[in-house]
């Protein structure tokens, strides 16, 4: 099998999905959309008056091997387009002649034929359906709008993985396990951390615990703040196109934003915090010695994303940043981009990201700004990434035309990579909004402007991360961190309350559990929360003033005196701070 | 004197006030809008084409007063609707003819003369101008569109106080300067805490120093929600229209409100938080047991208010409040008034507000729920500011249609009363939403909310606290809290940078001096900027491990060894929670 490449094998197999579809619905005569190679596999877009249920791909995976046994030669015909528009009228594949007729006139094309069927495909193509390995897997379907236009029909999706051999499929399926298992819906569901509501889609509503997590991170963040010399700021969200026009957002980001009126004039809810700081810089005359200036928001932004593209928490159209915006001389830049890369690395870390890709990202053709300020500008960053001595590669020609940036990737703990992190410098902004400051030769120049975020959007880092930790936060992140149990209601449940009062009262959240129900009853449900400590108060522990707990995942319990215990949350809880910056 | 009360004095006042402007102008034939009386005083918006400078009130003053020794008769003279109109025609008043073309043409309408002056007045007036005491002022002038539309005409407005002794304009005048002092917005400018920008009219950005206040009042809401078993939400703030339907906004609030267009649906900012909580109680399912729940969010909110209501942070555009919607049963309100009154108590004592007023509010005639429910809630009302001994008064008649209120006004430290808290209740809303929990015998019933804030809209509580304490924040709510001064930058900013940091970790917010500035200079302007500690450390210090403090506003200082400064600092920073909650 070797012979082919696993793009190869994944368009043929696409076909053969597409064929043995065919044949189970002939009578229904399926109409073929697209079929494209994804990662892992392959999707396939069919218009059929029947519902094609899960199910119903068993059935489907049969006739692929089937066909795979009949080793049917794969065909290549080149026809004109004119041709190709004639033939998919004549099979009745309305679908077909819409993409074939998209196509220039002048252009070859390609279809091919595998015993009755043929597809419309660029190739290359295995030579033969015996070829292909039997390693696939159709996953689900799903309805998709033909072009992703919602103005369009709804198709039928099917989505399927494929692969060389019977290890990595199987792979791809415990991996797909997993990955189903820590699905940040799933997660966030039984969790009671968020949910969605039909009069607001994409845009998430944080029950108690996922308020919890939430204000716990931005509190984090803060945190960091204060270590590095952030000043936080509150900005309004609703401003007038005036200032979009200023920033460029008008002109440039539009399609993305919400509008409204107020005054009898045009006003739109901010998708970026960055004009809001343009502004306050603006309002106050800085000299060099106050830079840089590093004015952190928590604003909550607004992008339009279309019905389509939203997916739980991960892509929303209401969300907040860990934003911040930096006002910096040219010089600066190098000695800020290192503090910035200790900042994000140290907490990265914190948070159990133990693999992070860097990637810079350098000048592309049409740019602002002149040579020698992004020359100035893509040394001090490749300086800085030098010195962190993390590797990282050059995406050439990829920067922003505002300027140079650094992307950071991690990977989680089932090997996904997911983009969190940017620091993108910005020569364009301070231009637009004609931001100054006084050098020291009591000159007005102008100021370098760094966009960064650390966790990027709140609200996507907490879908990444719960599919990270698989929903077992730890101690100073979880929403409750103990649930206090008394081994009998009526003895030991006032002796509970005021230790969970003292707790409380140290910040820590903690709950009694006194609902009458048996104490396994209660051990079963609580490790299903995934509350990292459960608390037991008997006679006992009364006696003693001592508390028997018994940590997320463990068994053994221990016995702790209520000293003890205060003594050992205050130290779990030091992890609000990364240790280096305690 | 007394033979005439204050409110008539002041409209004869304005009017002699009018015929002062009229006689100065005469040439520029001045045309008069209205003349009312407001607190302490009176306006009188006039139409004129050379502007009145605040200089140019002492020269009306001057006319008024000799106005008032020509011992003018004042005369009532009575015309028909029709007469009025043409009376005015003549005069060449168009204001006026428009004001008497308003009113129903068989009305009679009252003029008073007063030698060559008339002006339209329902009365009554003094007899004789030399029955008007002289103590009066002409405050300042303001622009003002005709009718408070801003379609309309920009006419100039003079502001004037009058009183019945010299004794109580003096002292009128004294509150004036020191309410002037206190003025927010002038603080919010000197203390770098918040201004406004053209493009968010009444929409304040907050600077870093004003961040930290803000941050901080949240902070304290937070800690009291702990206390008092709050859970905190957070919730979308761009809604579907639908959503504002069965609330009832839609039909009651919609011209407060700002709309936009979602995936082509009609959508609306949040002007309240209260429907989204709606949504989250009927998310799950709920028991007596778990009653009340109170679901706490310092969502940004928006409301459209029109451009001439707006003021400073006391009315904006665009506001976070310390909400909560509280589900409770009927049975259960009492016990949950008693345990908010309670919480309010403890928070205004602790922000310094000594005097509070409370109303009642109980059945409009026409109202939403049964007579039995109001009957059971206003009880439980009455009962439960009975138990809090604190004296209140009752609006009969005076709540909202969907239920009783308790209102909570406190005066500030110059005696002007603002009201902060309020506590609503609601039938209504949970039967627009069909709430349900279930019961003791297990049966589906509707819990009643409770609408609640504490502190109201942050932005307006910043601004009456700003002027209540003058801009001298409590340590623990102060944006800065000590600024450490090296006696020589040279021998000791090392050290001080050291105990900075230091001071930092423990969560203090202090601040190096290191500018190159004499002691006396930066220490006069470190009272100016109302640090609470400013501390110095010279070579004394460094030796002793100590440190030299100041506290604002005192000239002694007194020295403290470092240990005793963090106890000191530590044990300030306790009142970050009030006493009794601690």
């Amino acid at each position: 099998m070797a012979k082919y490449d696993l793009d190869t094998i994944r368009h043929s197999t696409a076909h053969l999905m597409a064929q043995a579809v065919d044949r189970i619905y002939k009578s229904h005569n399926p109409q073929f959309g697209i079929g494209p190679v994804i990662e892992n596999g392959f999707y396939y877009d069919i218009d059929l008056d029947v519902k094609i249920a899960d199910e119903d791909l068993e059935k489907i995976e049969k006739v692929m091997q089937e066909i795979i046994d009949e080793k049917l030669a794969i065909k290549r015909m080149v026809f004109s387009r004119d041709e190709a528009v004639e033939f998919w009228k004549k099979k009745n594949q309305p679908l077909k002649v819409e993409v074939v007729s998209g196509i220039p006139a002048d252009q070859e094309i390609s279809l091919y034929e595998q015993g009755e069927f043929v597809d419309l495909c660029r190739g290359p193509h295995v030579e033969n359906t015996g070829h292909l390995p039997k390693f696939f897997k159709l996953l689900h379907t799903a309805g998709a709008y033909w072009k992703g236009d919602s103005n369009n029909k709804m198709l039928q999706r099917i989505y399927a993985v494929s692969f060389n051999t019977k290890k990595q499929l199987e792979d791809h399926m415990i991996f797909l396990e997993e990955a189903k298992k820590r699905d940040h819906r799933k997660l966030g569901k039984e969790q009671e951390l968020f949910h969605f509501e039909s009069v607001a889609p994409a845009s998430p509503f944080f029950m108690p615990k996922g308020t919890t997590v939430y204000n716990e991170l931005v509190a984090f963040m803060r945190r960091i703040y204060v270590k590095y010399g952030y000043d936080e700021v509150i900005t309004p969200m609703l401003l007038d196109s005036d200032l979009w026009h200023t920033s460029g957002h008008y002109a440039h980001y539009k399609e993305n934003m919400y509008f409204s009126q107020v005054d009898k004039r045009e006003f739109a809810l901010k998708p970026m915090n960055c004009p809001c700081h343009m502004l306050m810089f603006k309002h106050y005359k800085y000299s060099y010695r106050d830079l840089p200036m590093r004015y952190a928001d928590f604003g909550r932004l607004h992008r339009y994303e279309s019905a389509g593209a939203v997916a739980g928490l991960t892509r929303v159209r209401s969300f907040c940043q860990d934003d911040a915006h930096i006002f910096i001389s040219l010089e600066g830049i190098q000695e800020e981009i290192i503090k910035l890369m200790e900042m994000f690395f140290i907490c990265y870390d914190h948070f159990g990201f133990k693999q992070i890709k860097i990637g810079l990202s350098t000048r592309p053709e049409s740019k602002a700004g002149d040579d020698a300020t992004w020359d100035v500008a893509e040394a001090a960053l490749q300086g800085a990434l030098d010195k962190t001595g993390h590797p990282y590669h050059i995406n050439a020609g990829d920067g922003a035309f505002y300027g140079p940036k650094i992307d950071i990737q991690i990977a989680d703990a089932i090997g996904r990579w997911h983009q969190l992190g940017t620091i993108q410098l910005d020569f364009q902004l301070p231009d637009r909004f004609d931001l100054k400051y006084t050098n020291e030769e009591g000159k007005d120049v102008r100021p370098v402007v760094i966009h960064r975020a650390l966790l990027g959007s709140l609200e996507r880092f907490i879908g990444v991360y719960l599919e990270h930790i698989a929903g077992i936060f730890p101690f100073w992140l979880s929403p409750e961190q103990a649930t206090i149990v008394p081994v009998s209601n009526e003895k030991h449940t006032e002796y509970c309350r005021t230790l969970a009062k003292e707790l409380r009262d140290m910040g820590f959240r903690v709950k009694v559990d006194e609902r009458n129900e048996t104490m396994g009853y209660k051990t079963r449900q609580i490790q299903q929360s995934k509350v990292p400590f459960m608390i037991v108060i008997g006679d006992r522990e009364m006696e003693n003033k001592a508390a028997n707990i018994r940590a997320y995942g463990e068994q053994a319990t221990k016995s702790l005196t209520i000293v003890e215990l205060k003594e050992y949350f205050t130290k779990l809880n030091l992890e609000r701070v990364p240790e280096k910056l305690r």
